[in-house]
């Protein structure tokens, strides 16, 4: 944890000065992404100090040949990786001919990084002294465009300080990267034309195996003292690598600029051999509205989106400033417009993890995507899964289940399982549930029913398939148990009859026949095409029903909590405070037998149930459990504090609810886990908003209605959200005094304060 | 499975006729080995079809980089990979200046190999027409000498049947090896000299990482119809090869030999800048005897293990031919002569597991070689596991013990770990109660307490201090209990208390005490050493005692037996008789997660220890236990049959009892698992000795006495087996009238049949 390295400021990260230590956490935390594409804060110019360069195109990936050290039946191939792609941003700098390079510098002086979060662009500001003496004032700011999210916008200006000196620009676009990430050091991108121009360049490559074309291009202007100038250009290229050498004498004083218009096409979104037409649409778009509208283009788009989801919070900068990081690095890295995209754990920021997708979609981020954007994207969300739909009943049968029960996978890009430890793929099955109680969480907090006979009524019947068939009889217990799995802490493996598991097993059988109950009452033309589709029986659903009624929960009498599982109490139970501090954390310290054997929970598990199924439950069970299992939580996954957090709140213990909340909102800023420089952990990101959301400010939907119970920490002095519910936009505000509300919308709304009812008149249609 | 594959023959392994798709399983089959090096039978001629080269050296290994999906703590670096060595049996051969394989030849007819068990040789004839219509007899043969173990002899003969011909023989040596198991493609051999002189070449090569030292050389002499002629060699070699040519004008009918001499000198046992003269001095020895003495030696060698370690079965040919082929095989793999050494589970047969040592050395290999070896032998196996308990503490530590608690390694070369999947490196850890368990076995079975006092008391302490730290105290059921563990059925991951592991820890505790207190009383020096050397405190012994006598073991009422582990009856209890036949192997048709919540036993759990520790239960509990488990055994290790063998023939159920037999003892020669190709199962061999000598024998040893309770299989018309015991050969021999004995050796002897006392007469003095 390194709490003094980010400056504390309402809506920007800064880091003041230079460290070479630092910069691969920077690279980091200062991301760009747009939702199509993201960029870690890589310097644009030369750096040879230790760096990790990441570019990324949202959805292209490669499936990476499967690494086991001995292989079990039932692997997947490969394991999708995040692919690094061509490097856009480069611009090598030569001054009287040498090259600049903030690691061979002498001097680096007023070093400052702004991460501008309110208007969405990166900038570094520093004065440096090269090898030979030459003093540059240099100010380097980007953007990945959301108006035209196919173009990143680079405005790079250098000004000599103490002598003039002649000065070249060498904007490149290079294709000869590689991932940190590769099982076997396969080669993932092959390159097939590189193009120089007059001014511009492209390169044409494309994946090995998935075969995603793209095209990488650029065109620069080239500016003196703010005015555009004409420079010639020496065009040179290698087989990987495209470049246009722009060099100018600078006087002492005068500002020598380049603005780079770059970024990639891809036959995601074009045909694939009219790449390079499509990369010059792109960039005759990009040149013609300029720098400056572009720039103001994005400052709007970002407007617009802390419109719909802004949290402030007053009396606490570094809390302010920890939400607004994690509310808007969820926005770089999914907006809802792609229904083919998804939100992968590091977004933009890193390659680790692979994949996209992983049920902290469904369990930690779709509240934010509800209640912060359109409807549509949630639903967008929900579609991404009816898609793989197949592919998870493929997945299924890999494992030995029959007639359309579906498995949905651990890890993803495209409805295949790519995640190869066997205690994961074949035991987190739990997965399944989220996405089931996903489909629940869109209709009670959107309304909108429709999407269940249309689509999600298939996805409950292939989940409820599978737990019917991976449930068996144990006649010992005169029970149904579920044998062999890994429950959301994964610090337990192989276990019998995980409590959460099975919850969520009977929830989702029970939500599948109480939904087909619906649609055969209302929906006569859905329900007879699902039952034709799918081919569902009266024997499977008495079956399902049978299990249900008689599922086995493991319960303590003594102490009067349900189990994470069989044998939990057998452990050695000592309290996570009563370990020596230096054996922390444990995943870093302990082999990973004695994880196993431990009692230490890893994230949420039962209490992740309870999460999920607050209303099931009182609140003095709640506490029973919360007091039970919290002790014993490690909160070694970024998923785990959030959870506590808002349950803290609701057992009005504010204080242990604020820690969780400073923890979870300020994981990469802080680096509590010592690990940012490998990227940010996005998805739990969402789970900091909840912490906000349904944690202080009480936030619930219970029969179409928003209900409140709202806390404030005594740290703060108030705090604000804003929520799209059901196309109005309704901002919470609450102090030490209480809560009030401001609606935008069509009509007035009625909500719940405390258990009591309040009219929300609406202060402006526009919403 | 193939039962018409193998000829029947009594003392010969035998392969009649040519069949390409068997060449890689006959290579395993009719490996040769001397205990220093092995050789796969490959042909010494140039083959173009499908084969697995492989050839030995015992000792010589490469740590392989570990190789796993996601690293976890505690595993280890390196897993021991078993070393394709320089090949020294290649004779390439031209006829009028055409390669001669066997894959091109149109036609081969009259082919023979045979593994000559009774005299240790290997030998194929044939007779095979060329393209170019050249009809050659040939007879080649081959052996590695016992009696000069760094030496193999090829006797390679031609005859041209229908026309003269000019033949070469090139006889090579060749470094360019690479091994099939391989984690990243490394190179694991370096060749520093390829020299060849007049006669002879030599190839020094030494391995990476490890750096083994070791020359390989050849020298050959040249026989015309059995004369030795004087052919000029031309000499060749490449960068990895050396080779000589010899062409000769064979005659119509005329022979044509060549006898090479040639094999390994390497670091292990001789100086690494010396290794060409120590060559030379083994090439000058083994020409002066010459090919036929060298066989004779060869011939008096295996006569003297034969004299020791032979089985008999009359009436049945397969069982006899079966038993001699493990028996061999174990011989060929390990003698005993050296420390250093163990058995490998693929002996010199194949590459595959990697390491030379598992528990089935002290498991399965040890009571064969006590009672067909010298006492010399298992001692030195013993004191092979005391030289690593330094390795075997630190493994521990790796793992978060302390205080000299010792965890031995599932799969070692030099005492360090390098199995790699946590489920069984972490968890399975039984293994350390096979290693104290045969401390035990030697004393009862030898008759020699040394060992303990010098050293076997410190290998118990370590074994004892680990499951000390290992049990924990479980409040809830008010036992000590071991969590998270992988029994010796692997079919099971992380279960908690897992019956056998439970027993067998709290006997190595009682063991352990008990020693020392005979240490205490009896062996005042040692005791004093052991004590200074080891700091073991009364209050430890104290604490062991609570643990054992409150180990906590799940048992089930209603059934009447233990339970392999906590749970088991929450399974699906589906016998495998009622299991879809086509579902078998369930290793090969079920995903690991569906096999691990199956209730199907890979090998003996539970009844191995019922095996172990036979004399703490009756034999109604045996029946219960036996009756129970069995019905969900799939027997898909080569290690089960025999445990139920012995255990079947005890309950008087012949018939089962000889199925056993059967698929343990010809497991590779009818290759039950098609996978021979691979290499031979070289360990469970030593069970298939146990099912005759324990099973249908009924030999135990109490009280310094052999018991016998001999019981006959129907099939056949008698049999007998030889126990060296305590420096006397016992020839037992049961036939359908009873059991006979013959004892060679000093004094008489006192057996106990049936449970009634027999004094054996020595029939001569010498042993």
């Amino acid at each position: 944890m390194n709490q003094d390295y980010i400056t504390p400021n309402e809506w920007s990260i800064i880091e003041d000065g230079f460290d070479k230590g630092r910069v691969k956490s920077s690279e980091s935390l200062f991301s760009l992404g747009n939702g199509a594409m993201g960029q870690r804060a890589n310097f644009e110019e030369t750096y040879t100090g230790e760096t990790f360069q990441g570019s990324y195109i949202a959805g292209v990936y490669y499936p990476d040949k499967t690494r086991v050290g001995w292989w079990k039946n039932g692997y997947p191939e490969y394991f999708a990786k995040v692919l690094n792609a061509p490097n856009w941003i480069g611009i090598r700098i030569l001054v009287n001919g040498e090259e600049f390079d903030l690691n061979t510098c002498t001097k680096v002086e007023n070093y400052q990084r702004e991460l501008n979060m309110k208007e969405g662009w990166h900038k570094r500001i520093f004065t440096a002294t090269t090898p030979y003496g030459i003093e540059l004032k240099v100010e380097a700011k980007r953007f990945l465009s959301l108006a035209h999210d196919e173009l990143g916008v680079i405005n790079f200006n250098i000004i000599p300080l103490n002598q003039s000196a002649e000065i070249s620009f060498i904007p490149y676009i290079d294709a000869g990267i590689t991932n940190q990430d590769s099982n076997w050091d396969d080669k993932f991108w092959e390159i097939t034309n590189v193009q120089n121009e007059e001014k511009q360049a492209f390169i044409e490559s494309h994946t090995n195996k998935t075969h995603y074309y793209v095209c990488t291009f650029m065109e620069s202007k080239l500016l003196l003292d703010g005015n555009e100038i004409d420079v010639t250009a020496e065009k040179a290229s290698t087989d990987k690598q495209a470049s246009l050498q722009y060099t100018q004498q600078v006087e002492k004083g005068q500002s020598f600029s380049i603005q780079k218009y770059a970024g990639y096409v891809t036959s995601l979104n074009h045909e694939k051999n009219q790449l390079i037409d499509a990369a010059k649409q792109v960039l005759a778009e990009g040149i013609q509205l300029g720098y400056d509208a572009l720039l103001k283009l994005q400052q709007e788009a970002w407007a617009n989106i802390w419109a719909m989801s802004d949290i402030t919070i007053e009396g606490d900068v570094k809390a302010q400033q920890g939400i607004r990081f994690n509310i808007f690095q969820l926005n770089q890295t999914y907006l809802g417009k792609d229904a083919r995209l998804n939100i992968g754990p590091k977004g933009f920021t890193g390659e680790k993890y692979g994949g996209s997708t992983y049920w902290d979609t469904e369990a930690y981020c779709i509240p934010f995507y509800m209640a912060t954007k359109d409807q549509e994207v949630a639903r967008n969300l929900l579609t991404y899964r009816y898609k793989h739909l197949g592919k998870a009943i493929e997945n299924a049968e890999k494992l030995g289940f029959t007639n359309g029960a579906a498995l949905y996978p651990m890890v993803t890009m495209n409805g295949e399982e790519s995640h190869n430890e066997w205690e994961i793929t074949f035991e987190e099955i739990h997965r399944n549930g989220a996405i089931a109680f996903a489909i629940y969480n869109y209709h009670r907090f959107t309304g909108d029913y429709s999407y269940i006979p249309e689509m999600g009524m298939e996805v409950l019947i292939g989940i409820a398939r599978f737990w019917q068939q991976r449930a068996t009889f144990s006649t010992h217990k005169n029970k149904w148990v579920i044998l062999g799995v890994t429950g959301p802490n994964e610090y337990e493996n192989n276990v019998n009859n995980n409590w959460y598991t099975n919850y969520i097993a009977k929830w989702c059988m029970e939500y599948m026949l109480e939904n087909l109950n619906i649609l055969k009452q209302g929906f006569a033309a859905d329900y007879a095409r699902i039952l034709e589709k799918t081919n569902i029986q009266d024997q499977e659903l008495e079956q399902m029903k049978e299990i249900c009624d008689a599922m086995y929960f493991p319960y303590s009498e003594e102490h009067g909590v349900y189990l994470q599982q069989d044998g939990f109490l057998d452990k050695e139970m000592i309290r996570v405070k009563d370990l020596d501090a230096k054996q922390r954390p444990i995943n870093q310290h302990w082999s990973w037998d004695r994880i196993l054997r431990s009692p230490y929970i890893k994230q949420a598990d039962t209490l992740q149930g309870f999460y999920f199924f607050e209303d099931h439950f009182s609140e003095t069970e709640l506490e029973k459990h919360f007091d039970f299992y919290e002790p014993f939580t490690v909160h070694e996954s970024s998923l785990s504090p959030c959870v506590h957090s808002i349950q803290a709140a609701k057992l009005n213990r504010m204080e242990q609810a604020y820690q969780f909340y400073l923890r979870t909102s300020r994981l990469d800023l802080d680096d509590y886990n010592k690990e940012v420089e490998e990227g940010c952990h996005i998805t739990s990101m969402a789970g900091t908003w909840m912490s906000i959301v349904e944690g202080f400010g009480g936030m619930r939907v219970k029969d179409d209605q928003l209900h409140f119970s709202s806390k404030i920490p005594t740290q703060w002095d108030s705090y604000s959200f804003k929520v799209n519910f059901r196309n109005q936009i309704l901002t919470v505000k609450v102090s030490k005094s209480g809560v009030d509300f401001k609606l935008k919308g069509a009509e007035q709304m009625q909500v719940m304060v405390n258990g009591e009812s309040r009219m929300i008149q609406t202060e402006t249609m526009s919403v």
